[in-house]
């Protein structure tokens, strides 16, 4: 039933990046790409196509690709929040993208501009024209145990939602407890529902320790048979500390978990740790990673 | 199988205050105990009787005793290390005692100068006299999962001292995690070696957010039976962001947990943060809790 081996994604040089103040240079963030690669993650976001105006510090993402192997075996998906996005993604050599969802309307409208309805129209025509293209498509679904606007999300919206995007052909589902309110329960709930349109072998889970929760719903969803989870290196993309951050779950802490639980991530620990403490002191702040504090380099 | 209610043992006055650089005055000792109690906490760790030249922060326990409704329903144990604590507790009039055992030798050499079968000898002197003057008696196992000098402790090794401390009487059994390093397929382990010899519901988690796992650790020994839990208001007792502290969980973070999990604490979580954010403020930092942050008062 529990998998004895896990992906990671590492999702820090973009979900993570995206929400620090500080903006890194494309050579910053390609150095924190490699290295995160040389510390073993298979799949690592790379960054978005997304206006630069609005998200400075996804500027020149086309960049960065370019300073990849994007022919490895390593996994580099960007996030495209449309067609336009999607033709700048292709015209990068990106081999995989992710279109943004929601499970709450109200979120869906003020962080995208479209409700969920609407959003999921769009990225039919980005899903179908990326498959065509032959990449791979993750479709992220926010706020599934809660949004900031609308309180508790019904399992069956995050199912509609997921198997929405599962149906347009998306191979992976992320199933995003953005705002961090889940407790193990609400994680099994949600799972529940989503499992009746969607293969749990497809869904990735992507926890924030907001509320100190992470590891135990990450707990809870790997031994509901989940594969997959997101994390982001040095917790990057949002400081738990201060209200109202967003608090990605660090890398170091999950790579910690399945380590003590027996289960292969691939990832080494102490190469982990040390990318965490160098793009802190990049970034000017503490990793916010109780692992990464405990195995300090001295 | 799984307790619809728990006890929360709050630990924050003795374990948590005893390992801040800071000292309280009794009557801030007093005060914060009182906050605690007001908050929902049917058990409040209110002293040690021990060295104050080795632990000034618990010098005068007598003093905060004193300033306490001792026969009230809520228990206040107070730690005793041999006979002398334990005439000094009679006489301030505890109705309740802890002693503190470890399942490495190493540790428990360093920490009290003894080794574990010294220390169980010991302590069956002091249980006996409390037992006799109707006391209450908690037995502490520390270093249930791992040693900092040891390394990885064998359950069976647990299970010798809890049992041991069992059978001289104890009525609760607090295994603790002394340096963070469970992960719930450790605790899991160490409990079904313990169960053996003492039955679960006289159990007590006592877990450490180091490594971040502390609700992991938590949620897998609930799910295991076990209805005890020991937390920290704040954290007290060592910022996990920093090297080598000892990091309690935070009391609201199980609040939280065992909220969402429709578990009841009898704890009022606002009321709680107010009291860790007072708290934190007096000694000079930032509370050590994801839910304090996350739930500050604005």
């Amino acid at each position: 039933m529990t998998a004895a081996r896990v992906k990671l994604v590492e999702v820090g040089p973009r979900d993570g990046l995206q929400n620090e103040p500080a903006r890194l240079t494309v050579a910053e963030r390609c150095a924190l790409i490699e290295r995160l690669a040389e510390a073993g993650f298979s799949s690592i976001e790379a960054g978005a196509f997304v206006s630069p105006d609005k998200v400075p510090q996804m500027a020149d993402t086309a960049a960065v690709l370019a300073g990849l192997k994007l022919d490895s075996p390593i996994g580099y998906p960007v996030l495209v929040p449309n067609e336009r996005g999607l033709d700048a993604a292709l015209a990068a050599g990106a081999r995989e993208i992710a279109v943004f969802a929601a499970a709450s309307d109200t979120f869906s409208q003020r962080n995208i501009g479209a409700d969920v309805d609407a959003s999921l129209k769009r990225y039919e025509a980005v899903v179908r024209r990326a498959l065509d293209a032959g990449l791979l498509v993750r479709g992220y679904v926010s706020c599934v145990a809660g949004c900031p606007y609308e309180g508790p999300i019904a399992p069956e919206r995050v199912e509609e939602v997921a198997g929405a995007l599962w149906e347009m052909g998306c191979d992976e589902i992320s199933l995003g407890d953005t705002i961090g309110v889940a407790t193990p329960n609400t994680v099994l709930a949600m799972l529940d529902a989503v499992a009746d349109r969607v293969p749990v072998a497809q869904l990735a889970g992507h926890f924030h320790d907001t509320y100190g929760m992470a590891s135990a719903n990450v707990y809870a969803a790997w031994r509901a048979g989940v594969m997959t989870f997101d994390c982001s290196v040095a917790g990057l993309g949002g400081c738990p500390y201060a209200r109202g951050a967003t608090g990605n779950v660090a890398s170091e802490d999950l790579v910690w978990l399945f380590k003590g639980l027996g289960v292969e991530t691939g990832v080494d620990l102490a190469r982990l740790v040390e990318v965490a403490h160098w793009i802190s002191q990049r970034l000017g702040r503490a990793p916010a990673s109780r692992v990464a504090h405990a195995l300090a380099p001295h």
